[in-house]
């Protein structure tokens, strides 16, 4: 049962897990060549535009091994570029998983990795069609690469918010913020993992059904998910469509459990909502005569999820501004997580 | 001139990336959404099947960084994804790139790495339209996904070679593996870097004008590129094909460079030849009857470059079979690089 990659070698582990995803994996339509070849190949369906992103994720720069089990670091690589097609209003349909991989990776662990992309893929009836192995001495890296598609004209964009739309945001970020936070400060030995605030950090959800209703009701005129924390990515919105932002303070969500752990952590709610955060939740934006058609849309697409307005979109290129309930107000820097500079600044 | 990515953040280096695609890069055709959103977005061509593959390269494992300029790496990184494509027949377009890099890597390498990206794609019209940037403190690693596309049904597999099909192999395969060699046996301070060989390995050419042409004329019955080896790839075209091989080792082409190196380095060319080596040649199963029209095919696309028959597919499924000039023969191992096990076994 410790069975390593140094055991199998790479040709034994392509093969465990062609043989995984034709157990578990689902037969994604129009696929013309799969695993096993120069390239994976496909028909695209006419009428459609073929999204495309990827993002990597790395050994304890984006997730902390001791904390979470394979299986759901899998959900979680996959989710997040999930959410990515779904912040653009698509669906998925194809995924590449390029992995680096230490020799002494149990082979298991690799297998519970591709057991945790299928569950996120499954429900979209999107498979994995290929991918990449390769040793990393420095550490695991999980990079995926997922093709989906939208009704051509229907993709969503981060650059065509007008002055005058309204803001709105799904759910509660800032949970996953909170999530970290408890891990990050767990004693020894501590297992927070059931902890609702532990789970949206280790287990996040995607809005990509949501997304994918916002967009077919043609009414949302930007969307972004929130990746790089609510402000950051707002920020990424007013930078690409040369408009700002009003927020109003009292209006942003902010949930019992973390309003709960703020208490705990000493932190300042609005600090976790608003800045970096692995929640990816959607931010929209759209006309204010439209926001009961874009509330309709996600309440068909799933159950119970909040959709919050919590500001709206001005002329100001570049201006975030923040009111508060006594009516003063201080401008905000569009900040999120930066790789490189390692601050939310 | 010594930026660093610490000094730039992540979203400089965005800009600077952005900046320098506009100068140097192709505007590639039907991009609907470029760099700079959730996901990139492109209209497909009807008619067409769309190809895609990734490949990683890792510091250490697949480049040795004293030994390669930053734009070589670049173009190398490229050139294995675009033999891939070229080995299925079809042409690139489109590329993401996904890179893990340290704090302290300089601004003007990463810049330079895509003058080779897009040194190796704008001949083709392709272009970068997305990917991702991440922080990596076990070094760096180039992630990158391929979109290619092919006319509908003209993609060459892996996996339909017949008994009694010619196997052709283009150009001379060991250069690479040679150059590695003499780098690795290279004194401190020793520059081979305009030694041919050393050139092959730094500096690989793909076979993709060559895999284009071959596949518009309908006869290649198989064809893979040589990126695990000579005969690690013959290996997975039998296996992918349930059919064996017969090789003449008199027939296996040897240039005078790769005899040299091979006096030089007390090496056996043949072994040069047939195992691990990063050549990006291709080798193509076809009737012996079209033999002639896939060398046509190859002189039209490129001037000078060899295509050597070798041996024929045989129905013997999984057997591999030298024939040495006195009439004796032995059976050889489909063997090629594996990533894990870290021997060519």
């Amino acid at each position: 049962m410790s069975e390593t990659l140094a055991n199998i070698g790479e040709f034994g582990l392509i093969r465990r897990i062609k043989d995984l995803l034709n157990e578990v994996g689902v037969k994604a339509p129009r696929v013309t060549t799969g695993i096993g070849d120069d390239t994976a190949a496909f028909l695209p369906s006419p009428g459609y535009e073929l999204l495309v992103t990827c993002d990597a994720i790395v050994e304890g720069r984006h997730f902390l091994p001791q904390h979470i089990t394979a299986i759901d670091l899998g959900r979680r690589a996959m989710t997040l570029n999930i959410s990515d097609i779904g912040a653009m209003g698509g669906s998925p349909l194809y995924a590449l998983i390029s992995l680096g991989l230490k020799a002494e990776t149990l082979v298991g662990d690799v297998e519970a990795l591709y057991r945790g992309f299928v569950a996120e893929l499954n429900p979209f009836e999107a498979a994995i069609i290929g991918g990449n192995l390769t040793k990393s001495e420095g550490g695991l890296f999980i990079d995926i690469t997922l093709i989906g598609q939208v009704e051509e004209g229907r993709a969503v964009k981060r650059s065509t918010a007008r002055p005058g739309d309204a803001i709105l945001v799904t759910g509660y970020p800032g949970r996953a913020a909170a999530g970290l936070q408890l891990l990050l400060r767990a004693g020894p030995g501590e297992d927070l993992r059931e902890n609702p605030l532990v789970r949206a950090y280790n287990r996040p959800s995607h809005r990509a059904w949501e997304g994918r209703a916002i967009a077919r009701t043609g009414c949302a005129t930007a969307m972004i998910d929130t990746s790089d924390g609510f402000l950051g990515d707002l920020g990424h919105i007013c930078e690409e469509s040369r408009v700002g932002a009003e927020l109003h303070k009292e209006r942003l969500p902010i949930d019992a459990d973390l309003r709960k752990a703020a208490l705990t952590l000493d932190l300042d709610p609005y600090t976790l909502v608003l800045h970096d955060s692995d929640d990816y939740e959607l931010i929209i934006t759209c006309a204010p005569k439209d926001v009961g058609r874009i509330r309709d849309a996600v309440a068909r697409a799933a159950k119970g999820v909040a959709v919050t307005e919590v500001g709206q979109i001005t002329d100001r290129a570049g201006h975030i501004t923040m009111f508060l309930p006594d009516g003063s107000s201080h401008s905000m820097r569009a900040s999120g997580w930066d790789h490189f500079k390692g601050t939310v600044s």
